[in-house]
């Protein structure tokens, strides 16, 4: 008896660090981490009280600044000012008009003032008229083409590693995982797959106006420059239930757009996981929050306590925040409290 | 070297005629039961130039009439006269007010004459200010509770037995399946997950308007009596553009509140099987199509062959049409060419 008993006490002792290792490893050994474990383990402990079965247990996600960079502005936005630059050619009447000036002259302070009709001009114009399919080609191609103006890197690069991994690691434990953004939705389905193991049917953002009709003799879907739906502040909440038609459980954000959606679906009637991502590492990122223009976090750095919600500190809680940066050696990490 | 070999025949022998039976039992051994496996076999063979990854193999399913009894008239109407009947008591003005006098009287033909404003106020009536958990509940409770009246069973029995085993066919084969309804969606997700095992996130259909406001102290989604949208004919195209992202390569319909979703959606670009079920059998169920009120279909009938879909006959394709009658014998089936 004294053989097998060794041997299991042996295996016991190798394969709990290795264990540990292998879960969430760009996550320091934070409260942050030990709570994403702990709430995924009870979940999915079917002797436990608050157990989730697989089909109830929907983690939605920000995108955003939440999976991938938002600075110096959104992403999208960057996309929609270069397309602009590259139609300019056929539009010389956009040298005197309003937003299109602005944007050929690189000034977003004058963008900015034409508020939100500018931006919706610049939508309609650079996300209008197309199957969504070619749309997505189109800005797939870009994103892995155009690189990022500060880390020199293609835009496609910039996904947070730490969080790409936790969409893997909730799927491991059979969650469905879902992008719920303030972008528009046919942008992120452009690479949501790609980048996140999100497939389009999984992804809920903005809309435009769709329109069945007839192209090259065959019928098909066109979008047009219309914004019919903003998938942001209180249009999450109404997002999600349209499409996911029911309250995830695990929600994650980064800014105060996210706060409804976060206060509606952890709402206390069943175990309930909120996190927001708070952008303070001003070395290997941008810091920003409460003063910032996109992703302005400062209701939800407030209230996270009382909410029970968990700010996840990039600083602390990441050793790697791009897979083009090093990780840091968990050797030389602070202990923090469990 | 013999004995592996017979072995090997003997196991062979046995096993084809197994596996033959195990495949859509309730499906006689009809060119429509073969198309739907050789396309199954096809799409999911590596090998084959007709291949198609996993993620892209959607499956979308009309409801009303191609996976449950729509006859005399779509389940929902009759919840939602029972519903107004229910609340008659506390609306004695509705004695004397269209379309409510009408629905009190059994008059089908003047709720008819109403139109679809008639039919929109009884939507608003009966489908209005709730939560979508709450409606649900009292669908799911109706649709157990409320017998058929000709059938005399349960509403929520009157799926039809192959649609609900093809269901599970196409998911064994790593199909994703969809329910893409005119119905609407929150009535069809009340039961869609017991009755097909399809969440309510994969359920595409009409849409009432949904606002975030505070009820009890807490932000919910409410449901109000405002039809947005409408997914039926050229709207169900643009509702799975919206909701699911990408062309189904397997669609299924019955009528011609279908025929856009399959002309669009199977566009010869890639391998796709389109099939209506046809409502040829007067002895188990109801006889009807091109006359009909609820689930018309005559374009369909008409232009299927020169289309390449499949029309199944619900008389010669199905041994079985709802779980409470029983099979036919297969060794009294007529043999077909496949």
């Amino acid at each position: 008896m004294l053989k097998p008993f060794h041997l299991s006490a042996f295996l016991l002792t190798v394969a709990t660090p290795l264990a540990a290792q292998e879960v969430l490893p760009s996550w320091t050994d934070s409260p942050r981490k030990a709570a994403i474990i702990s709430f995924v383990e009870t979940v999915t402990d079917e002797d436990s009280e608050d157990f989730v079965r697989a089909p109830e247990r929907i983690a939605v996600f920000d995108n955003d600044g939440t999976l991938w960079s938002e600075q110096p502005y959104y992403i999208q936005l960057a996309f929609a000012l270069d397309q602009i630059k590259a139609k300019a050619g056929d539009h010389p009447e956009w040298q005197e008009q309003e937003p299109f000036s602005s944007v050929l002259n690189d000034d977003l302070e004058g963008i900015a003032a034409g508020g939100s009709e500018a931006l919706m001009k610049l939508i309609a114009e650079t996300h209008g008229d197309y199957v969504p399919e070619d749309f997505r080609a189109e800005v797939g191609q870009w994103l892995h083409q155009t690189n990022h103006p500060d880390y020199g890197q293609p835009y496609a690069d910039l996904t947070f590693v730490p969080m790409v991994e936790l969409l893997d690691y909730l799927r491991e434990n059979d969650f469905k995982t879902f992008i719920v953004s303030g972008g528009g939705v046919e942008f992120i389905r452009a690479i949501s797959e790609e980048l996140y193991g999100i497939p389009p049917e999984q992804v809920v953002g903005s809309e435009l106006k769709l329109v069945l009709e007839e192209r090259d003799g065959v019928p098909a879907v066109i979008r047009q420059g219309e914004v019919t739906f903003i998938n942001d502040h209180g249009g999450k909440p109404i997002g999600i239930a349209s499409h996911i038609g029911r309250k995830p459980i695990a929600v994650f954000g980064n800014s105060d757009g996210d706060f409804e959606m976060l206060e509606w679906a952890l709402d206390g009637t069943r175990p309930g996981l909120g996190m927001i991502v708070h952008h303070d590492d001003g070395e290997r990122a941008v810091a920003y929050d409460r003063d910032s223009l996109a992703g302005r976090l400062d209701r939800g750095l407030d209230e996270a306590d009382a909410q029970g919600w968990h700010l996840i500190s990039m600083k602390d809680d990441w050793r790697q925040i791009f897979s083009f940066q090093e990780p840091t050696d968990p050797a030389e990490e602070p202990q923090t409290a469990q």
